[in-house]
């Protein structure tokens, strides 16, 4: 193999980056793809052997959850592959292990914690506030004001202190929450965090917590909120989950709402996804259901490009 | 007259903060009242001749808008009165005028930041990340994700800089925001604003706003939002009234919300209010109405009880 750099992105992402990404990288050879084709950039044709050196995941090809299976089998098999890199928020599929062990280089994209952040926060307020009632209200032509929850007044515990957990963690604390961060290891950068809990102290401080936010990646198939972590809850409080579904046992997470604690549940990712129609967390009415959304800010395509840009050059 | 002081307080915010009442104020003497009668705290008796130097409009009088006329009857006809001091957002109403014109020294408090901003902040993301549409998927089990706008990629204007506007500003910068403010005067303090914008310069400025907060006063009868305003604000923008009902000219936004701009608009505050059953508000696709409740925050009371105790010590 030559050190030249045959770059693989999808068509879509071309489209709107491809300035970028040429003044990254002006040797490479661009490969764009689309389901149904693949061109050589340079040169205009359909290309039949697709031999990248490197691939580009970018958002667009998460987009919708259509899935990424027919990019991924344009590169996994590609004998050249030096670099996969991820425009998604989470590295933890089986498929980037396979490719680290055959020695491939993968990286990831920080490009999640803006809208994340936003998202938790609105389902947050939406909660404290009290939304539903007004909007309940407003259907029945009822003037019914009611007392609501400030943010200053309330304690987070946010678990998972990675990009996306940390930006979740300052935004609480710049709206006036007292924010216990929560990781494997202790981060050295606890900006807006009062306080490190470690995994084996969270059972014992989730009583103090008014939000619970899962923002830990599921690395292994070990369940995190249980039936002791879901006891531990305190009776008003929410649970939100922007993770991974596997992280939460939904059996056990209905007992506990019904049993009153926590007081409700925010959940965008599942254990099954799309969560089937049968699921009876679609209509328990202390469960907010939303399918795998919270990352889909419009943001995250021209970040992911600047990001994996950087890279390139580096 | 001597210089003694008479404090009438509602008795539900004397049973929460007279300790510190007591602490602002150690020779005092305290007119506890409720609606059915008036207690002197020093000797436990009903006073029937109600003569405070001083009265405070402490927030639990605001509640549930049950309406403070059997307090404000209670001290508008003291003739020892000197100082009243109103733990409400506004002091806009004529009862106030009146007792300036007397001499009476009105203050307010200004304690409807916090809780105001995080309601202003709650409907904005709603908006911009159409979270009507996943409340909506939820009901009929639709798995259905959609793109939503960032916090960073888009502009306010905050028409009224006091505590309120101010505050609602700089929470909205804090998350990315591009802020516009205008207010009178150009306030000293413009943190968290990109630009100040000038009262003559508002309609040349509405459309590069994707979110208008009307944070200002009423002061006069003179109607802000109306048709040239309405008309000058962009397509997809999002109109936020958490002041007076009467800057609005809601049948002229009703008129511009079907021809596209605003694309919605959220009101806390009406002409009449409560708003009257039989409103074409109410149903309204793009409206959405709360019950002047964005100042129910439950941290009013206590800083109520703050400043108007530091103002009594000073």
């Amino acid at each position: 193999m030559s050190t030249e750099q045959t770059i693989l992105t999808s068509a879509a992402a071309y489209a709107e980056f491809g300035d970028l990404l040429h003044a990254a990288a002006p040797e490479a050879r661009f490969l764009l793809a689309s389901p149904e084709r693949v061109i050589d950039c340079g040169t205009g044709k359909q290309v039949r052997e697709v031999r990248p050196t490197i691939a580009w995941l970018s958002s667009d090809l998460f987009a919708g959850g259509s899935g990424v299976a027919w990019f991924a089998s344009l590169f996994i098999n590609s004998p050249a592959l030096r670099w996969v890199h991820s425009s998604t928020a989470g590295l933890d599929s089986p498929v980037f292990g396979k490719l680290r062990e055959r020695g491939v280089r993968v990286t990831g994209a920080h490009i999640y914690g803006p809208q994340i952040s936003e998202f938790v926060l609105r389902e947050a307020l939406d909660h404290l506030q009290h939304a539903a009632a007004w909007r309940a209200g407003q259907l029945t032509r009822s003037w019914a004001p009611h007392d609501f929850r400030e943010m200053a007044g309330t304690t987070w515990l946010v678990i998972g202190l990675g990009e996306i957990g940390g930006r979740i963690a300052r935004t609480a604390h710049a709206l006036g929450a007292r924010v216990l961060g929560s990781a494997r290891h202790e981060p050295t950068d606890l900006s807006g965090m009062a306080e490190y809990v470690s995994p084996d102290a969270v059972t014992d401080r989730l009583g103090d917590a008014d939000v619970v936010v899962i923002a830990r990646p599921a690395l292994d198939d070990a369940v995190l909120v249980d039936r002791p972590f879901l006891d531990a809850m305190a009776p008003d409080s929410l649970l939100v989950n922007i993770s991974r579904g596997s992280l939460v046992d939904e059996v056990a997470l209905l007992a506990a709402l019904d049993a009153g604690r926590p007081a409700r549940a925010v959940l965008d990712v599942f254990a099954s996804e799309p969560l089937p129609t049968d699921s009876p967390l679609w209509s328990h009415p202390k469960v907010v259901v939303t399918p795998h959304t919270s990352g889909q800010g419009d943001g995250r395509f021209a970040r992911g490009a600047q990001v994996f840009a950087k890279l390139l050059r580096a």
